[in-house]
């Protein structure tokens, strides 16, 4: 089975990653799951025994992937789907009778990301819509990935399972490739945060304000000045907006004859 | 807007959450998102105008999930759908003209966990299927969270965007719950945060002095009100701080003659 990183008009981040499904019923499942795959920068798709393939619904649930169900590889076997794979992971439910080597999904993300890069191809196997995969299917894996899920419903739909596979590969990519990363994204600011001596000169600017409305008086505080700076600390403010809050109290002085 | 969780069938595990999605065209996509959200053990969603619901497609697309299709509460305006909370996070596209504290997936799961667990009440925003949120409406979010994606393809299915935060708020939940997990730090603040009508109550009468002291003009707004929302929306001011800032507007008024 070729790679489709020849393609120009396909981003391949995972040339190696292939995405079997076995015996899908609803052919909107599988463009659904093509979406999925491409959002995700994964486009090796491998449909063992589709129930109603090619069909309409495949292509339209796609939306922008039907390059990924169009280049869909059908295969009558799981044997086939496969074969030439180093590391096979199949989704499955938690209480299998024979426990079996089990990945969550950051954890598979994790292995499919390193393994694929050293040269492994790797096969993400998922089952029927159903009745997921077979006992003879899930021993052909080295691994099971189970998505956790609340009590009341463990059910995943296919599409939504290989959402958050693919998910969870791109994103051990990304956590790769950005060491240290955290979930807070470090976006750069348009404008430089105010030095300390700008936003001292505000806090002057608005005591003064504060005085001269009559708000605030000196001799008897309230912290009212602790409270201001420690919720004036918490934005830290960007030089514009020291500049509009310095505007807004001198138009303040200004209108009240003390500016 | 009450909480779901005293109705028994569902599981709720996270009652002081809720799924927002607006102006949804397609049923279909608010039946996907609701058996996403059941499956992580999600409950409460709140659809701003829908354009078609109730509808057939929505409770088959739900699959066992049409309890929480059938108790989404509908609303015709975002305002109300957030209306009570503490926390807002919008989903957003990553180049917006004006930068806004952005978090990742994971991130937002780790947060909207910690902080609803500690009391707060969160929405969850998710825009419409073919343009998302409209500015006004990401600038009523504390956050927004950018679902990280291959190049080629960056539009993820809305209930598919709905399965990645949902998933990553419940692997938030089991990562705290199990000991060894890289949990983070949330620090319990001396007040509750103000509530979104607070705020936006704050917002109007700010608006208003501005214009008052004369250095705001409606027909010429120059940003200034984005910009000051943006800034006070990284504050997150909690109440006495809203009531010492309405106290300051309301000194400004009377010294001005203005009220």
């Amino acid at each position: 089975m070729s790679s489709d990183s020849s393609s120009p008009e396909i981003e391949n981040l995972f040339p190696r990653v292939r995405i079997v499904l076995v015996e899908t019923t609803h052919p909107g499942n599988i463009g659904a799951a093509a979406r999925a795959m491409k959002n995700m920068g994964v486009c090796r798709l491998v449909l063992v025994a589709p129930l109603k393939f090619p069909h309409d619904k495949a292509i339209w649930r796609s939306a922008s992937a039907s390059d990924v169900v169009e280049n869909a590889v059908v295969v009558p076997t799981l044997d086939e789907a496969i074969s030439g794979c180093q590391l096979v992971i199949g989704t499955s439910a938690r209480d299998r009778r024979i426990p079996w080597p089990m990945l969550e999904p950051r954890g598979c993300g994790e292995k499919v990301e390193a393994e694929s890069r050293q040269g492994a191809e790797v096969a993400l196997v998922f089952g029927r819509e159903a009745h997921g995969l077979k006992n003879e299917e899930l021993q052909k894996c080295h691994f099971h990935v189970n998505i956790p899920t609340g009590k009341a419903y463990s059910s995943l739909n296919l599409a939504m399972a290989v959402q958050v596979l693919c998910y969870e590969l791109l994103q051990a990519r990304l956590h790769r490739e950005t060491p240290g990363s955290s979930g807070i994204v470090e976006q750069p600011w348009d404008m430089k945060f105010a030095s300390t001596d700008s936003v001292e000169n505000f806090y002057d600017h608005l005591e003064e304000t504060l005085v001269d409305v009559g708000f605030h008086d000196p001799e008897t505080p309230r912290q009212l000045m602790t409270r201001l700076r420690r919720m004036f600390n918490r934005i830290r403010p960007d030089q514009m907006e020291i500049n509009i809050l310095r505007g807004f109290m001198t138009a303040i002085q200004q209108k009240i004859g003390k500016k």
